[in-house]
């Protein structure tokens, strides 16, 4: 079979760091094109300013991955599925849920692949993860994603704008986690919500959540740590307590515990070609409608300014 | 076929002024009894300090309508539902997208009946216009949804609070209605959020979204309307003009104007039976989902303090 050409839109350290070694280290893809208005990437791969003028002038891509900020992404992919090419969303999917459910009505007309990707289910310790409790009764949630936004986001204004979502960003992971990991569906009852006084979006945040067994599920997102990074979902059920950690890399179950190594750009491409050759999409928006749930009702507190 | 046992739980204005006089004008319904805190409603009818006094002692019901303000209508319903006992949710049906979608899955399961009502939908004018509006090509709407908060909610603390929606608890009906009469998804773009500086919810808010065909959808919600009050929605198309005024009573076509009576909460009820007696539910949280994407990319505006 032709391996699929593809072409990488949005350049930066996400793009870098992940998409290119995940594409390069899967056969089935092939890497067509860099996109960016800013540096040429890949000596020998052809680079152009936009999206505009790689689906004017070529080459040809069967598929677009979208690493850009979400507050652009859809006129990108809208863009890419007129042409009737697949894209690949880097989460958050969208700035708004109606836009990402406007782009599924977009591809299914053209029979395109849309994958809104959330790579952090793929981390080695959650598919284990979601086994386990498959069969338990859970008793109580407890997340805790607490980060130094100034080591993980230098500089990166487009976080703190309307749609960039603030500490959701990397919170979102963990939602994306919980909502695959769990059950039961589990839904938002009270939010609080912390920005800075010269910021649009939250630095922390507090989520309470129940599923529909009437668990609890408290979430505590910080971009305020220093130290150590925590980045942990605990999970107490009638056979004893599952703990995953590190963004999911790590397992500890009353059994043991399991170290894997990181697999989860490798799966999401796995993945996006499985839902290309089979002319499927898989566009779960729920940890999006979750942050969006926190944004409606939430109750928000102003704290003081922050400067990168 | 017996009647329809249904309680109303919350006597404020839109149980008095809407849903007693629909049931009592509904032959496929009986009034089993009212449920509130506060006042008795009705000479003869039963009368319950709460739902869970209802549901434990009697009289028995099979269905009831929810009709406190948002933020507690989940509890309420999960204990209806529990019993297996069909709930109709006044707009907005809840407090949270997540929590709705939650109630979904606890009526599946039981088999009750699940309606979020949205009244507007039933207006005079919106099946004609929708009806006329299918086979158009739609190039520009413009919603203007302006009235005088202090004439329609005065001293409705509950709606300034975090999940009370402000100026979109109105303006949600607007939603409603557009997102049923156009023939394709729609999405937002961009909003801007206007709050009193003591308040926690927005005083108005400009919505700027687009169909899946690139049309331009404006929204203009305001509370601070003195003067005649503004419920339009205008809808240019390759046929000419449509204009839906008074909230949805009136359709102006080119080929001229019609006037309504109110039937919205006859309507309801007429649908609820209906959804009942087939078994089935009627949950669509598109309006709520515009609202809960202008939370989440919305820009934020402050103005002067409010004070009722």
């Amino acid at each position: 079979m032709d391996p699929i050409r593809i072409a990488v839109v949005g350049l930066g350290k996400i793009a870098r760091d992940q998409h290119l070694p995940a594409i390069a280290g899967n056969g089935t893809f092939s890497l067509a094109a860099t996109v960016s208005p800013h540096d040429h990437a890949i000596e020998g791969v052809p680079h152009l300013a936009s999206l505009d003028a790689l689906l004017a002038e070529g080459p040809a891509v069967d598929a677009v991955a979208l690493c850009t900020p979400p507050q652009v992404r859809h006129d990108l992919a809208v863009a890419a599925l007129k042409r009737g090419v697949h894209v690949f969303l880097e989460k958050p999917p969208g700035a708004t849920l109606s836009e990402v459910a406007a782009l599924q009505v977009r591809a299914d007309r053209v029979g395109a692949s849309l994958f809104a990707a959330w790579h952090a289910r793929f981390a080695a310790g959650v598919a284990p993860a979601r086994a386990w409790l498959a069969e338990r009764r859970i008793d109580r949630v407890q997340v805790t994603w607490r980060e130094d936004v100034r080591v993980w986001h230098p500089g990166q204004a487009w976080i703190w704008e309307p749609g960039g979502l603030g500490v959701f960003d990397p919170g979102i992971n963990a939602l994306s986690i919980v909502t695959h990991i769990l059950p039961r569906p589990i839904f938002l009852k009270a939010a609080t919500l912390t920005l800075p006084e010269n910021r649009a979006a939250p630095i922390a945040a507090e989520l309470h959540l129940l599923d529909t067994a009437d668990a609890p599920i408290t979430v505590d997102f910080d971009w305020r740590q220093t130290g150590p990074q925590l980045w942990d979902i605990i999970v107490e059920t009638d056979a004893g307590t599952l703990r995953l950690s590190q963004g999911g890399a790590v397992l500890a179950l009353p059994s043991g515990t399991e170290h894997g190594e990181d697999v989860e750009y490798a799966g999401l491409y796995s993945r996006f070609a499985n839902l290309i050759r089979g002319g499927c999409s898989d566009v779960d928006t729920d940890p999006l409608r979750i942050v969006a749930d926190a944004f409606l009702c939430g109750r928000r507190l102003t704290t003081q300014a922050f400067h990168d």
